[in-house]
């Protein structure tokens, strides 16, 4: 078995050498450009882990983990247009250095790459998984664009929303690398509620990092509050504020200031019930429900450390 | 065997109980209103044709079918917004009815959905022919995006583009159709080449309609020429002309003018050398090779008839 470390290097390793296509450069640029940009690389990793520890080999997995990575790169992509976000990891997003038109395409180009390397394995089950999850992810992109238009989003609804978009993807790759294991089916779905379940965690972490997390890098907090992003923070701010509160919070939310007076009164309410510790809570909930499956997977304990550290690793993420 | 209007009356019947999925129905609806605006289902005829022609069953294969017509909705609703296309057969393209990013996402659910339908036949070959095609289709729209910003496009190169954005594509559903009913290898080798050939012909055949074709049902004619679009029409012109006369279309070809007189004067162009005999023998050289290819498959020829006549029709049509 291989440590984490070591899998991320396998993972650089196969990304560096990883060609979508070459011609038109003009379509596969951007999507190489996509691709270079970084990232922790945690789907693939996922992958990975979840083979070795399933009593599978790396190489039987590499390119179902390449593939989810592409889908996942895909994903952004589109999304970046959707959102008309100007940069991604710091760097100019593809819409932007290019323009829309080449983004739709390569994304388009990427995904159907990324359908080949999950073809490449050769396993119909992980297809299926693959396919299944990525039809989630598109239904959870479309619910989080729909949310921006509604204001009574319920705590439930926003939970499923991030399940789609965020959860069922690493979930998928931990069941993906399971069945590439030839594990049993019950293995391969313990898997996918761990990855699932670490997935959510994952997010809610995302959404207290936003508002909180960088503080101490000296960088500044608040995008999802300067774009009225409803995330579980706001909602489960509205139903524990008083009325009076709740009004002021959802006011601040209909504007579209951008300075920090309006993040710095939006994270005294969030303060004022607490936010930080009700969502540390929710978190570990999840957290702990990721680790009781991995607990239920019929396979060695020492054979469960990677995953369970780079699960710990996540939560305890500062940035 | 079935007749052409007995497997189109087969594939209506699919189409309309084919659900993409129902929620959120801000994703699934525009995909649904999309394959709701109709169209030859000529790549779904293709399929259940060579299936059929080849020995196989039409329930062997109709979920290929009901795929490669998805996949091609897909494209068209990406394309359209690329092109900012306004209508689709006469209606609102989704971008429009809704927005660019429900747009993007609708298709990209789309693709999704006609991967699963090709998984559903459970045929590893036909799903390598699947994607290896869709990602020629991808490098086909963007070598045409790319021909609207350069000068010096030739006719190879054109001939290339149309082949890869929209011949290859019939390619691979005969290809399909013939692996699902077991045919050989060669066999449906040559039934791909019948399909790109036909398709090359049939792009030309709607380059030439678009210029000359609905002059009889009394609609305007032009859009290429409207658009300074690069076709086998303008290219050909180029190399056949004086050169006094090639610059004048040139020229015709910068100016963004959108009136009769500009559609007019490029066809007075286009006439002076017999633009319409030229094309139509180009034509009937792909079609030719297209009937050359079938002529080699390994099948009674009475087999082959629907398919031949099908052709045939493609070729005749009017608009």
């Amino acid at each position: 078995m291989h440590s984490i470390e070591e899998l991320q290097q396998e993972i650089e390793k196969a990304m560096a050498s990883l060609k979508i296509g070459s011609r038109p450069a003009s379509l596969y640029d951007p999507a190489h450009y996509m691709l270079s940009l970084g990232g922790k690389r945690m789907r693939p990793l996922l992958v990975l882990a979840a083979c070795e520890m399933t009593g599978g080999k790396i190489n039987d997995a590499i390119n179902a983990a390449l593939g989810f990575e592409l889908f996942h790169n895909f994903t952004l992509l589109h999304d970046d247009i959707m959102d008309n976000a100007p940069l991604r990891r710091g760097k100019p997003t593809v819409h932007e250095k290019w323009n829309t038109s080449t983004a739709i395409l390569s994304g388009d180009a990427m995904f159907v790459k990324s359908v080949q390397l999950i073809q490449a394995c050769g396993n119909r089950k992980v297809m299926d998984v693959f396919l299944s999850n990525a039809l989630l992810v598109c239904e959870g992109q479309q619910l989080d664009m729909d949310f921006e238009k509604r204001e009574d989003v319920s705590i439930d609804e926003y939970l499923e929303m991030i399940t789609l978009k965020t959860a069922v993807l690493p979930g998928a790759c931990l069941q993906a690398g399971a069945l590439l294991a030839s594990a049993s089916e019950i293995t391969a779905s313990h898997l996918f509620e761990a990855g699932k379940n670490i997935g959510i965690a994952f997010q809610l972490k995302d959404d207290l990092l936003d508002a909180y997390g960088s503080e101490q890098f000296g960088k500044q907090t608040g995008g999802d509050i300067l774009a009225n992003k409803k995330t579980y923070l706001y909602l489960r701010s509205l139903q524990l504020l008083p009325e009076s509160d709740a009004l002021i919070l959802k006011q601040l939310y209909t504007s579209k200031e951008t300075g920090i007076q309006k993040v710095e009164a939006v994270k005294k309410l969030f303060d004022s019930v607490n936010i930080q510790e009700e969502i540390q809570q929710v978190m570990n909930d999840y957290f702990r429900l990721s680790l009781e499956h991995l607990e239920k997977t019929p396979v060695q304990k020492k054979n469960k450390l990677p995953l369970i550290n780079l699960f710990d690793e996540l939560m305890q993420r500062k940035k």
